[in-house]
């Protein structure tokens, strides 16, 4: 057996069974022993951004990693942003890399690269193989070290040699990583601080943003009056109608420390202290009070779910219930122009249960995000990490991993852009995904962050650069030139009619909402 | 002045004054700052990679660097495949990236990154900005090192608050380095070597690919009978009729192999030893016979043109004329079906003077190349990198360089998907430049070199990784989508009738010449 069908059978005894790739020649052995070792299944990407963001999207459902199969430095180099993202999600995300063959690295080849120093910059975990004999042990251990605790990106470089020669026995089937329950004092110092009268929070983070935590964190908040938050670039996020619904920390500072004011105490749950996004002139980084004391009742490391359900138990929460009255479902907004909040307001309307968003609708997010409050449950996935060009590779790792589950990517026209490839892959693998695009043929975003770092007026060369119109993007044909039935909505009804067919249908289908 | 106005009036006095940008939020500074500065070519790419393949290509063209203003290490990250070409090209270029404010730095928000770590890949030259005022004095010595010798991507991190922070004056107009002519012992020595009556070659790559080193090339292969061949990854050779045409080593090994054959001296100028792109199981590296001693008449650092010429005093080659007779211009292939070869034919046939070709046909390349030979002179970029997704970039870049020539992106269909995005800038720009997507449906070179690193025979799952049709793409819809008109040819005819249109208005377009 080569070193390519051993690091194959190693994936396949690690339950890694999904492999998005863009190879090269130095992957050329794995891709060809695809065919003798059934069981994985391999997705080509047209760009290396979209391979890491669906594997973002698809170990934020399934909690366990897909790999990556990218060429050398600079294909690795293209995957990097989204990788980002995954490391900021603690996603568990198996990345191979090959290298040229070690003989080669002698001599500067035109693709020659400090593979290496690539992929540190995004990897918790990096091992370059110096020997083909290692290769199913390394597989087995780049497996085991995504899981961490916390999920990370394990890199394993792979020279071509080394798939190509003998290799030895596949690695085995590593042990996953546990996370444990916070131990029992954190448990009771938190259920002090809840009883002490003074104003304290819980911010919730990782697991503890799933149906677990939400219901014992409801449980809390009912005892003892705690404001419950959620960090909003927590990696997924079950919500709608029938749960717990924490506050979302907000993105502009100002609405964060107001929506944090007169907290003595924040209790975090997988979560770190809150910052704000960006820094502006004359503003705090974290938008916690001054005087707010932070506390773990548990890390990243640990099980934030089971923290809190021990947590609800400390306090005697258990005979409380979570205050659920949230927004009604919303009314379709027939009649209306088409804004982001109209557009929200269909998809709350018509949403299925068991959905999954994959939101980089940025600028028009806040307009939207009231709306779905309502809807039946469904998941949130938001960029964890901030990097552009998330939203729809992420949408297709979700729905590569929750078949029969709608999945829905609300992005904007110009995040858009970044990875737009991904519609290519919607298509020829026909997964269930609508992206809506909320094109407003601006990076609306900047135009508030300009005035906000304190720059003078806009001046008209500075608006050419956040004005992505001149000319407008084409959303229907850029869809249509990838194989995805698209359609243009121009008034709130037309979203309704094409959001209601897209609800009804399976398979891919993009919409674009213009909002300008 | 704050520190974006010094920045950009830093870059000005050094007569950088194109800036390929995709901002953010740390970067609103600067773009505000372009209305009140004038003189800075502000152009907006909707992906990074957009931005430094752009950067490569004017860069390859001027000699001289364009600026390229990115958004924290995400949005660095997103450029670095490009910049790998850059860095193999020897391209400078002036890479400005905005970060947190320090203040900021305390904190692990969402979009924090260790930047340094990022550009450190492919940056000859990285600065991390100390103080405010030290902005001036830091964007001087950017632009300077930038130009090396040899040129180089020159990074300087910025901080948003010393961007909108009083930063004092700008930097001077920093001397330009001077590429020496090599030292009279190196070019004694060639001369001795040539006049050994030992079969002798030249090996030329950088500056020496330009016509003053091509013609002194061609008077000492008269003069010698030295065989002279090019780096086929040299960052810019001038090529046509009337011009000296070395021979462009090939770039499979066997083939590249047979073309060195016989040669017991190879002389450097401004090239490294040939070597393989791809290493394979069983083959030697190093093209070049193994009893070839290498020699070196000019380093990368030093001028290769100068020294050919000094070389050609020392052989006294000053009477010689070069050999010319290259092949004659190509006939339209009227009548034929649509390959590549016939694509280049008529592309060799209809070729204006002084066009600039961007190249990145990759498997097709081989067809086109020998049809240009006799086509007007003309400017040759290929992917010297190897990292794809450079050919529409580049041709942007060169666009924004060369105003009043025709730039011609050769591009396939698969390495044209990774930053399809260039077309809407060249909309939004009105650049003169026609993107040839020569359209097969496959990675097909993946397919030739799948076979070639000893993978038995390619079954069905690994087909499918190699093949980018189901669906098809329709490069028609995609360019209009971007505000790009374009045509698809299904035979020669329609080619020739598409591409003379092409040749004979301004302004971008795109022909999808299916050759599948």
């Amino acid at each position: 057996m080569n070193g390519a069908e051993c690091l194959l059978r190693t994936l396949l005894a690690n339950e890694v069974d999904l492999c998005l790739m863009n190879p090269g020649t130095s992957e050329m052995q794995f891709v060809c022993a695809l065919d003798r070792v059934p069981g994985m299944r391999a997705v080509l990407c047209l760009f290396e951004g979209v391979c890491s963001g669906a594997a973002d999207g698809y170990a934020r459902m399934l909690a366990k990693p897909a790999a990556t199969l990218l060429h050398l430095g600079p294909g690795l180099a293209n995957a990097l942003a989204n990788f980002h993202n995954a490391r900021k999600a603690r996603s568990p995300v198996v990345s191979l890399v090959g290298e040229h063959a070690t003989q080669h690295l002698l001599y500067d080849a035109p693709l020659s690269s400090r593979i290496e120093a690539f992929a540190r910059t995004v990897s918790g975990w990096v091992r370059v193989l110096e020997r083909a004999d290692q290769i199913g042990a390394a597989a087995a251990a780049a497996v085991q070290a995504s899981f961490g605790p916390p999920g990370q990106v394990a890199t394993l470089i792979v020279p071509a040699d080394y798939s190509w020669s003998p290799a030895g026995e596949p690695g085995p089937a590593a042990p996953r990583p546990v996370r444990h329950a916070p131990d029992s004092a954190a448990v009771r110092e938190a259920a002090r601080i809840l009883s002490s009268g003074q104003p304290a929070g819980l911010l919730l983070s990782g697991s503890a943003l799933l149906a677990r935590g939400l219901r014992a964190s409801g449980r809390i908040a009912a005892a003892t009056g705690a404001r419950v938050f959620a960090d909003r670039f927590g990696a997924r996020l079950e919500r709608g109608a029938g749960l717990f619904a924490p506050v979302l920390v907000p993105y502009f500072p100002e609405a964060a420390e107001a929506a944090l004011a007169g907290l003595k105490h924040l209790i975090l749950v997988e979560a770190q202290p809150p910052v704000s996004f960006f820094a502006y002139p004359g503003r705090r980084s974290c938008v916690a009070p001054e005087d707010c004391a932070f506390h773990v009742l548990a890390s990243a490391e640990e099980d934030g779910a089971a923290g809190l359900e021990a947590l609800s138990q400390e306090c005697a929460a258990g005979g409380f219930s979570a205050p659920l009255a949230g927004p009604a479902r919303p009314e379709l907004p027939h009649g209306l122009p088409l804004t982001a909040g109209a557009a929200g307001r269909a998809i709350g309307a018509l949403l299925p249960e068991g959905a999954i968003i994959s939101d980089e609708a940025v600028s028009s997010g806040g307009d939207i995000w009231p709306h779905l409050a309502g809807a039946p449950p469904h998941d949130h996935l938001p960029v964890s990490g901030g990097s552009i060009g998330h939203g729809l590779p992420a949408a297709l790792g979700a729905a590569l991993a929750a078949k029969g589950r709608k999945t829905i990517a609300l992005e904007a026209d110009g995040s858009g852009m970044y990875t737009l490839q991904s519609l290519w892959t919607m298509a020829r693998e026909g997964l269930d995904v609508v992206a809506v695009i909320l094109a407003n043929r601006r990076y609306r975003i900047l135009e508030i962050e300009m005035r906000r770092t304190g720059a003078p007026a806009i001046g008209p060369l500075a608006s050419g650069m956040i004005d992505i119109g001149r000319p407008d993007l084409d959303w229907v044909k850029l869809a249509a030139g990838m194989g995805v039935p698209a359609a243009r909505a121009l008034t709130a009804d037309e979203f309704i009619a094409a959001f209601a067919v897209a609800m009804k249908e399976s398979g891919p289908r993009l919409i674009e909402a213009v909002i300008a």
